[in-house]
């Protein structure tokens, strides 16, 4: 480790949790150098939900590397490209009745976001964009500036403008926030300008897990369509079949103008992004919006096996299944631990809020989950929420194990806070 | 070719000047669906140095994913990175006495740009950036706002602020651009606040293969020191041997604060941005500039072939070779065509500069030059400037066939405006 | 009138209400050219609390005038500038226990208004403001970015950022604003940074005539002290004895750390602005925020006239009468013709809200009372709302005939509404 | 003085170099308490081109307020309105062949500029303006946007933008400046957008009395004609009379889209400004741009009897001799004392630039003339220009005693710096 640190940027992070150095991994479970393995209820923060390695997309990606196919041809027509459109369109959007067009972005979330934010307001001609707290979009400026972490926003140096930021979900304080919305498009005197479109995650899961209400989604939904607003979902971390269907906002029977897709979409770790605009939104100039790795064809050819397997292997059902599970097991063995302790969930995504018992609680439950053999993220508002997100072949063994570790590790620190 | 005009976005580009569907593709040579080769003068606009599907990195790749190492752990501690930092550090910076620390960025040129922007303006309390005009640096907000495309900035939808862009390289229309900056920055009434930092390519590859001058760079740097700003080069293009040296600012013997790249930094096609900074500037805080790609484990696999490629096969002298016979062809055969061509380049990226002939003209030329099987880009004001930029490890055959080819299409094309 | 029309630009605005060229004026009337007196229920837009011509101040105004005393010397130290201030503070500061240093801005409110929120800028090293919806502080682009007219917001022409807009007043639409601000402060993921200031006007006059709660005001000063944030009082409009004490906000009991004060603070119309600011917030360099007009020291002369006429004549206790006559009339008069019509006010400015009936309704009004011999302004969203704001030293009789025109104005278009 | 200093603002600046208190003053001299007279090169930073309390103008206003006439109507049509409006027309606009309509601001040069600057970018649609180095314009936020002094506009506390500045008059370190905003606007890479408006004044003053070219002036008007840019002339502070014509840019024959008047618009330092628009500019809407004392009559008085007094002694002509009087003494006494001297001036405004000698020079002279019974202002870089502008009225005799003072005081400054 001696190399990192002295040779990799303070600016690195996850390795700090994790203080050892991984060297191979299979489905749901990490290995170190020494050979020890860890169960995986991170996922490369959502980007691996069909497991490490998986087998059925490993054997595409080596036939098409040893048969000298093309890696990278930036957005050239290549037959791995038309291969993956052509899945997408057969395999997703038209068993769902979605009429989207692709634009490749360059292979980070961050890079969709903003080519969205681009899209938005040249189609409406207008500069400002309504964002919820709580989001995270990403750390490039125009995706920062609609991402709520203040500190993080700090760090761009300069001012980060044209957003405003809404409560997030149905009721803040009180307060219905589409009636806000409604006031601010309303009201000549409000000081807010009329947005080009309006971003959203239908879970937050780096705000800590908070779960859209689904009449709320369906009411901004008609507000967008009564103000003339565009409907962005980012799904980077959320879709590709996270909650179950392979769109977040499925379950709310609404259809966003547009929606931004990464991490899992390749789904064996390899770098993709993936926007889709509704077709009348498509005005782009050829080239307008570009980047090198917008051609990255090994992550065509992985995504495209990603959607058979989904298919092949029943994924959605399955994960309804492991659903049922998580919920129960954090019903049964951790609210019960103590009832202030929050549980927010869908999907293979869950949240275990124990803000009001301090920044440190988490952390320490965290570190102790890591030395018992479970690689845990924290989530939301100071890293107070931990965060169970495993990938979705993840077997129910291992999932009640980490389950179990996270259990004995919050009955231990919670013990030795009743201690002192 | 109907399943990309149904279903792919507009923004697509450079499709629409080659547009037959690629499927394989050797070293110097693509291959259409129906077997057909182009010699590829493109090298996915500078991320294929080494070549497509070079064998020896091949091995390198097959071998980790066959042994399913890790292929995506974000910034967790693995065998693969350790071993890449530690292949950079002892083959590239020791040997030229370079002390930096290394931040591995999201997997885009355009992240790294970011991130250096962001250190920059943290570092110095400082908001203002000195851009260049003729700088292309990406398309996130962050690295459009120092880029100097006039269309692509407008298509950011809001204003792009707190830069200054300054004329590229020695002198401007008479004036000395080293004098201009330091009056901007000595005049308490220039209405310019001094910069954080000044981003710097030292050739600029997008904006016509503008060639830096070597007394220029060494002053720019001096300016810097002088007053106490930061030094910023963009190796994205021209970086990882393009120009010879692994580093393009090698020829000046400048020293830069922070070095962006990417591109070929993977040297398979595989995306991933580095950004070099010295150890003082390294004020970071953990997770601040972050991204789920920047763990693309499998590119750091390749970037650590790629630097014992280079070594093993002596590349730096093979292109120095290459770059005498571009020079030579096109000084003898493409200059006698019209001695108002301007031919400007190194290493192995040149430019043929026609803008005298008009928008049409080299279009037309990278036209014919693609129905005889050459792969050609344009770069530039108005896209005027015909772009050489193959592998550096391109045989010699190819080289003179794909130089030859260009000849041959500005012979024909010239013709005919002759004829007209 | 061709004069007008030939020449004058078509921003011109209250002149198109009353189309008549006024020549003369005495206390609350005013008189055209044809030697028609009209009723003034509009003060100058409360430039003229003390009534047009008030011989008092006149008279000192003329002796300074004749004697060749000086006119205009910018910021020297003038014999009119230190009688003022010794009168400001003997006659306002002492007796109210207040502190404030007096900083002489451009004589218009808009430029105290950006002294204002450069100095708070200055001093707290923050960007951000919080301003309330409803707000009107100027047209100049610093106030402006506080001013919440979102046509007026949008004839700036660029984006106007650093401002968050909260609702004005205790609750939002079942929401406790207060709380609201708390949260926006405290939330890690709220998206809005800590301000340096929050601009408050007690009433919104342009806004609507709103008044603020008392226990909010004080909620709001407890917010500020609690997270290090600037008061700001605009009291251009309702300060200088508009609402009865000299301060709009002796009623709460609060102490602002700026105060900005223009229109009423010469008294006779003539240009002048002052910022009043905590001694420790005084931390201007010499000249860092100036202006030619800064020393109008006319205005002075008046000033101090005006201040000693408040005391002479009891102007306090004659506000008070006054407001309980206006109050009464309302309550009596108005409120009966339809019990939908909301009656707002404190002191001597008070609104007749008939928002319910429509954008036409309280401009037919406005032009029916003109006909009867009243000049009458309207405020508030869509201009809905009727504003009495006539001079403080207007003759009951006056008064009252002014408040019949009202009523029977109003009678007459609610009839002509019901008929239809 | 201790009123002053106990309850003024630090920003006081002025005050400091003139530490005396002013009471009476008349024409060209000013009036201590104590009796003492000074002699006045500094005319209220040019608000006072017909000198102090000039009896043309004094009756006029005395008659006006003595008969109750309206003081303060807002924009209401008035006698006194109408009356300058026909008066500027006729003895201004129509003579010249001049064909504006005239938009009356808040009485602050700041505030037209702010005006001209909204019309500018609602005509064009367009965010950008140029602006020169070296150029003042007023200090509110987009006044501060166009002024080039970089520590007043560090002042604003938060980022000026949209604004780019070009270097002032005909060449700059060797280059063509016409050349170069050319470029700028024609290169599709200059990373500068086309500006709405460009914004000149013709003369700098605050920036150090530098004078534009009269062949400059008519290619920047040309610049504008071509690329559809409107042009600006801030003629607040030269404007007037103050270089002879009335406006400044006659001397060129140019005719600018908008020009800017305010200081001795109104003539007798009441404030006022004027903002002057071809009439297919007029696309503002009522009320769009608005302001308290944008009805400030008595400036109006003032302004129309200026009017008449100008042409009634022949104040042009007056100025061409007063302009030799004064060219001729600083070559021959002047510039005698040291050769690296530079004198600059047009009219009545001069500068010395005895910027080789360092800051404490000028500061030292300005010092040494007030002890010796003259006001002089300093001006430019580091307040190292000595400005000579007073009122056009002077009287020849005063005249050539405050040079005379000037003469001796640097003499005699010159003298203890040879003898350290």
């Amino acid at each position: 480790m001696n190399t990192f640190e002295a040779l990799e940027s303070n600016v690195r992070s996850y390795c700090r949790s994790f203080p050892v150095v991984f060297n191979k991994a299979k489905n749901d479970v990490l290995y170190t150098e020494a050979g020890e393995g860890y169960i995986d209820f991170f996922a490369g923060a959502g980007a691996l939900n069909y497991g490490h390695n998986n087998d059925f997309m490993k054997n595409r990606i080596l036939d098409y590397l040893t048969s000298d196919r093309i890696m990278h041809g930036l957005d050239m027509y290549t037959t791995a490209k038309q291969e993956f459109i052509e899945s997408f369109s057969e395999r997703i959007l038209q068993p769902k009745g979605l009429n989207y067009k692709l634009q490749f972005c360059g292979p980070t979330g961050t890079n969709a976001v903003e080519a969205a934010l681009k899209l938005a307001r040249k189609v409406k001609k207008r500069n400002g964009i309504f964002a919820f707290m709580g989001a995270f979009h990403g750390m490039s400026l125009g995706s920062l500036s609609v991402t709520s972490n203040n500190s993080m926003r700090e760090s761009a140096g300069i001012s980060l403008n044209n957003v405003t930021f809404i409560p997030f979900n149905s009721t803040f304080n009180g307060m219905d926030t589409i009636l806000y919305m409604e006031q601010l498009l309303t009201d000549t005197h409000s000081g807010v300008e009329k947005p080009a479109a309006i971003i959203l995650e239908t879970v937050q899961a780096e705000g800590g897990i908070n779960i859209a209400d689904i009449e709320w989604m369906r009411d901004l939904r008609q507000l967008c369509d009564d103000h003339d607003i565009l409907l962005i979902v980012d799904d980077i971390q959320v879709g590709c079949g996270r909650v179950g269907s392979f769109f977040s906002f499925e379950r709310a029977g609404i259809v966003p103008d547009m929606v931004i897709l990464s991490k899992s979409i390749s789904g064996y770790g390899l770098p993709m992004s993936l926007l889709l605009l509704k077709p009348e939104l498509d005005i782009w100039s050829p080239g307008e919006h570009n980047g090198t790795f917008r051609g990255n064809q090994l992550a065509f050819v992985a995504a495209k096996a990603a959607l058979e397997f989904r298919d092949t292997v029943g994924l959605e059902a399955e994960v309804k299944e492991k659903e049922a599970f998580v919920q129960q097991f954090l019903r049964e063995h951790i609210q019960t631990i103590d009832p202030l302790i929050a549980i927010r969930g869908l999907g293979l995504i869950w949240g275990i809020d124990a803000s009001h018992l301090g920044e440190a609680f988490a952390k320490e439950v965290a570190a102790l989950c890591f030395e018992k053999g479970l690689i845990i993220e924290r989530a939301g508002r100071n890293d107070t929420v931990i965060k169970i997100m495993p990938a979705l072949t993840i077997n129910l063994e291992n999932l009640r194990k980490g389950c179990n570790i996270i259990k004995e590790s919050m009955a231990q620190v919670s013990n030795s806070l009743v201690t002192l």
